[in-house]
């Protein structure tokens, strides 16, 4: 299906004109001067011909089905056009025509209808109000610069057509070259979401991709979320914005393009849970994107080396990579003399590396090489800067970096910074098809954000011991706070632990009690409804105090019973779930208390989780030191924090009518660990 | 002094040179080809002119004593020539030779020699191995670019000569201008803070500049403290990047210019008090320099408003002002409808204002003037974006935005992030004197920045109760840790609170007791060492059980009275000094506990602090919302807790010799706070 999209043998445009100031007079234009190859249909009613081609006045006299169309007539026009499409047979639609939900609700009716009239005929449309598509093949796009465009560049699917050309142009001068562009417009049936499952459908992993997208709204997470591992599982790697994510950015999206609220916090989980790197503007995706093409599919190291002609910039570089993680290991001391003979004294040869001003090509070349081969086995990468002192053309300097690129085992990241005073060489170093960064920070910083990327988790089978079909059964029917009684059994069924208790009701039975509940116990009347204001709950209680307070629980008022109930010991922390409209449930994990609470150190997943995912969320948070043991107080074991938090998740998976549950705290010291107070509250 | 380097009335240039490879050679070239109109002597012994000039044998020769020298000999000769330069009268030396401390220890003690020989003339050196100075009057910079200078440009002082081509390279292009570059290189003498001291000499409240200074060393902290706080009292704003702030990074700065290493907490803390915008990279230091020529002087509102040409622009560039704490409130309904008469159907007029790509000049010049007029009060900034669509020249569109910067009130930001597509319109505007950014999320972030730059606060006489002399007296003298009385007492004389306390021996003082100090009390046998061992300490003693307390305590052996104390509840926070080299003290205030330990929830302050600075550390923590109470939990006073943190960093001015001071916790509800355990450590 996308492959008619890019590489489509026949285009007609409907609402060709003469007039290159509109849309269907400019996308005739740009398809025709960057020379699409296949057949091109004009659709004129009032013309013979169209900016020097022969005009058809009507569908119905086209010689074939076309096998890409795009609309630009008014937007009253559009539905009727679509259907008539639809009963040809034609399957891919682009509709240019602006006019509609953007407008008011009438546009909003009027996009539905061209869905449904889409969906009638099996047809996949893109917009309306979208500025096309562009691929190798044929220049569909009615604004904007029209890069060259090569199959094996980056893939742009967009929810913005204007993002479209100011990153298209940001990567242009930076040297990366896209294989598509896909504008979704109003995304009345396709959105940024659905291009992104197309593409994964025609995707081999033979040929990885980088796919950037801009998004203001997620039609349904679970098919972002779905393709974008799939297509990761193919080696892609995916960087995206998601706007609209603040108080008054939120308000300026819904008015944009009618996006519905999602918490940036759902966004951030979702983006996590599908390994998508994730940028907050244009400049930072285009460097992502370089990272992503010039790490040449290596970029899951945490170790790096600098290379600069100036001691400034190596300074900035290591700080900006250090604060991102990364390491800048100190060279062995043979590397390091091998270094010093080849460069003038003055020079850094250490890690990082300031091969002075006076560098020339051949000592960069010769560096490079060295560092490459006597330090193998501890670098996973090489950050190089150049500047340009003046003296000579920078061009030999470029050429011997560009070498290294190609020959060295090891992904060599390149900033050059001087674009006014060395235009024209880097002008030659892009020709070759080389694309380089232009801050040698925000390379260290791209280089971090892509080592740091989140990792996807493939699935695993549930533990053991965990019931689903138990779990569901309990909950089956449940409406509101679920009952006590049933909450005891769900955590039984879903493999949570609770405080070791026993029932009693006489002194001798404590003997039992003493060889099943850890001391010391709390102690509870159980019948009368008021237990705490009847004096019918104590705490810390002591084996030789134990004999007198069953005696005196007793004998409150409709005592059935006493509860000897473990007095959990340790850490507290907070497991929760909630619903995010469209996005399943978050998981939360935190520490518990006041504290924790206000200083908001709370991780969110995506249910259902793996222990490994959960374990991420779990190492995540600032208060780990604490969650490990601190100050002589015992941790908790964290392999087994992260099988309940996988556990609390899948009970989202299995009911989800759950719509909120709250483990606050789940307690204890290393894997002895119980949720002590727990609440669920169904739909 | 500074006049004489930036408007020198001659220069000589020791070790002129005909190759234009060598700095000696370039340095002559780049005077004369920018046009230097003094005199200038050139100095070679072996030739009779160089570059077509007539060149000097010796110093000796030269008809006057020129104002400003540069030297580009062989090291081992600088030293010799510099002394001559100084019997001379030569006061300004700019030293371009390199071959010192960059190399090897003897480099290093021969700067030394340098500085003493300057020292001994009374000359201002630059040097070695820096770069050179430009200025509108001379181009005396060796490498790399040499853009046109202004006199109400930008100032950058440097310590990488580099960073200073990069940088500008940066500059340059995106319209900026500068009015001089100092490149201060191996700072035998003169360090970049040296050179603001200068700057800060010359300059008049009547011409507010901003200045840029990258710096791997801060020579002294105190001096840049006093100039930057000076040059700000004079409506200058100062964007600074000390690089070497991180492990890694400090090893590779401490290669570069033998940088010592300095926390990055204790860099922080001076920029806050300095008023010093910290910049990481070159490109964020250009965005930062832009905001405040853009801002003329209005920088510190915290409401903008957003005016783009496309719809997804504005949701980034609004997202990213909402997370630099700048609102984009709404619109008034009158000001949306005006907008929406003039503009065209889907275009948006809430704020941010879409005025869709087929944005025509006049439609932006109305909108911005209809925004000045109808939102004045309401608003502190307008952002605009504009990209390039492609159907017509851009070049009235970005004049119409030209003119709204120059006539409107309010200070206009612009982003232009079409530099291939609008690459000529650019050039136009660039002409005009105006800079522009070239992304729109980066022009949000610069102007939150800006708007949240560090706020100086102007001097305070001590509290009327911090006894400065007494402090003074009570640690003269005093080494290691401080008695528990000396103790008391400095805290007594700082007006430091601590918990109310009285001795006494008999049961019949209790009333007296009860008169000073709140109950409940914990009592301390006074006399006996080891008080705890002996059960001499006990906690939550109300009335009814004080008087068999005390009869209890006194039987203790030794026991000589029994101490009365307040037991405090309530919040706990902590404060310290610690001694940071070359820095004075540091003032540290957080939450107290384990977890906020762990969490790291704690601000850095330089010592003295005025109550203000203090309420600003204080209201910058995370836990903010526990300090205030929270849950039930009353919270503390805050302006007393500024009080008593102010009083804390009084003592490290007053007693120097203090090592490091710390009250943990600081204890108490409302204003009824209380210094509950202190230790101080002297020299």
């Amino acid at each position: 299906m996308l492959k008619g999209f890019l590489e489509p043998a026949s285009i007609a445009v409907v609402g060709a004109s003469e007039n290159t100031m509109k849309p269907g007079g400019k996308i005739v234009e740009n398809l025709i001067s960057k020379g699409y190859e296949g057949a091109l249909f004009l659709l004129n009613p009032k013309a013979q011909t169209v900016q020097g081609k022969k005009a058809f006045a009507s569908l119905a006299e086209l010689p074939r089905t076309p096998d890409l169309v795009y609309i630009a007539i008014p937007a009253p026009l559009v539905g009727d056009t679509l259907a008539e499409l639809g009963s040809m047979g034609v399957k891919r639609v682009i509709i240019l025509s602006a006019g509609f939900g953007e407008i008011n609700e009438k546009g909003r009716q009027e996009e539905k209808r061209l869905a449904e009239i889409a969906d009638q005929y099996g047809m996949v449309i893109l917009g309306p109000n979208c500025l096309g598509v562009m691929s190798p093949v044929h220049a569909g796009k009615f604004a904007g610069l029209l890069p060259e465009m090569k199959p094996d560049g980056l893939d742009f699917i967009s929810g913005s057509g204007a993002t479209v050309d100011i990153l298209s142009e940001q990567a242009v001068s930076r040297g990366l070259f896209f294989n598509s562009f896909f504008t979704v417009g109003n995304s009345a049936q396709t959105g940024v979401d659905d291009v992104l499952a197309l593409l994964d459908q025609d995707h081999t992993p033979q040929s990885p991709k980088h796919i950037l997208l801009y998004m203001e709204k997620i039609s349904s997470a679970e098919k972002l979320l779905n393709h974008a591992r799939s297509l990761a599982q193919k080696g892609c790697v995916i960087a995206a914005i998601k706007s609209g994510v603040t108080e008054d950015g939120e308000r300026a999206a819904a008015s944009h393009t009618g996006a519905m609220a999602v918490t940036d916090t759902a966004v951030q989980a979702l983006f996590d849970k599908a390994g998508i790197i994730r940028a907050s503007s244009k400049l930072e995706m285009v460097d992502l994107a370089s990272a992503l093409v010039m790490a040449k599919g290596k970029f899951n190291g945490k170790r790096a080396c600098v290379v600069t002609d100036a001691g400034g910039p190596g300074v900035m570089t290591t700080d900006e990579l250090n604060r991102q993680g990364i390491k800048t290991p100190l060279f062995k001391p043979e590397t390091q003399a091998k270094l010093a003979e080849l460069l003038p004294p003055g020079a850094g040869v250490k890690n990082p590396v300031d091969l002075l001003p006076t560098r020339t090509p051949s000592q960069i070349a010769e560096t490079m090489k060295i560092i490459a081969e006597m330090e193998a086995g501890n670098l996973d990468y090489i950050l190089i800067q150049v500047g340009d002192p003046g003296f000579r053309d920078n061009w030999p300097v470029y050429e011997a970096i560009l070498k290294s690129m190609e020959t060295l085992d090891l992904p060599v990241f390149a900033s050059f910074s001087t674009s006014i005073s060395s235009g024209e060489a880097l002008k030659k170093y892009r020709a070759k098809g080389k694309c380089h960064f232009e801050d040698e920070v925000s390379m260290a910083r791209a280089v971090g954000r892509m080592a740091n990327r989140p990792k996807i988790h493939p699935p695993k089978p549930d533990p053991v011991d965990y019931d689903k079909a138990k779990v569901a059964q309990i909950l089956n029917g449940a409406t509101g706070v679920v009952s006590p009684d049933k909450l005891r059994q769900v955590l039984m069924a879903a493999g949570i632990p609770t405080p070791k208790e026993l029932i009693i009701t006489t002194e001798q039975e404590l003997k039992q009690a003493e060889s099943t509940v850890p001391l010391p116990w709390v102690m509870k009347v159980v019948g009368p409804l008021h237990k705490t204001d009847l004096g019918g709950v104590v705490t810390n209680v002591s084996r030789e105090a134990a004999g007198k307070t069953i005696e005196r629980l007793m004998k409150i008022e409709n005592a059935q019973g006493v509860m000897v109930q473990e007095q959990v010991q340790g850490i507290e922390v907070i497991m929760g779930l909630s619903r995010e409209s469209g996005f399943g449930h978050l998981v939360a994990f935190g520490l518990g208390g006041v504290l924790a609470e206000a200083l908001k150190d709370v991780r969110f997943g995506l249910s259902p989780l793996v222990p490994d995912e959960a374990l991420t969320m779990i190492n995540s948070i600032k208060a780990l030191p604490v969650l490990k043991g601190y100050r002589g107080q015992p941790g908790m074991d964290l392999n087994r924090l992260a099988d309940i938090l996988t556990r609390v998740s899948l009970l989202a998976r299995d009911v989800p009518q759950i719509k909120e549950m709250d483990i606050n705290p789940l307690k204890g010291q290393a894997e002895n660990l119980s949720a002590v107070d727990v609440r669920i509250i169904m739909d």
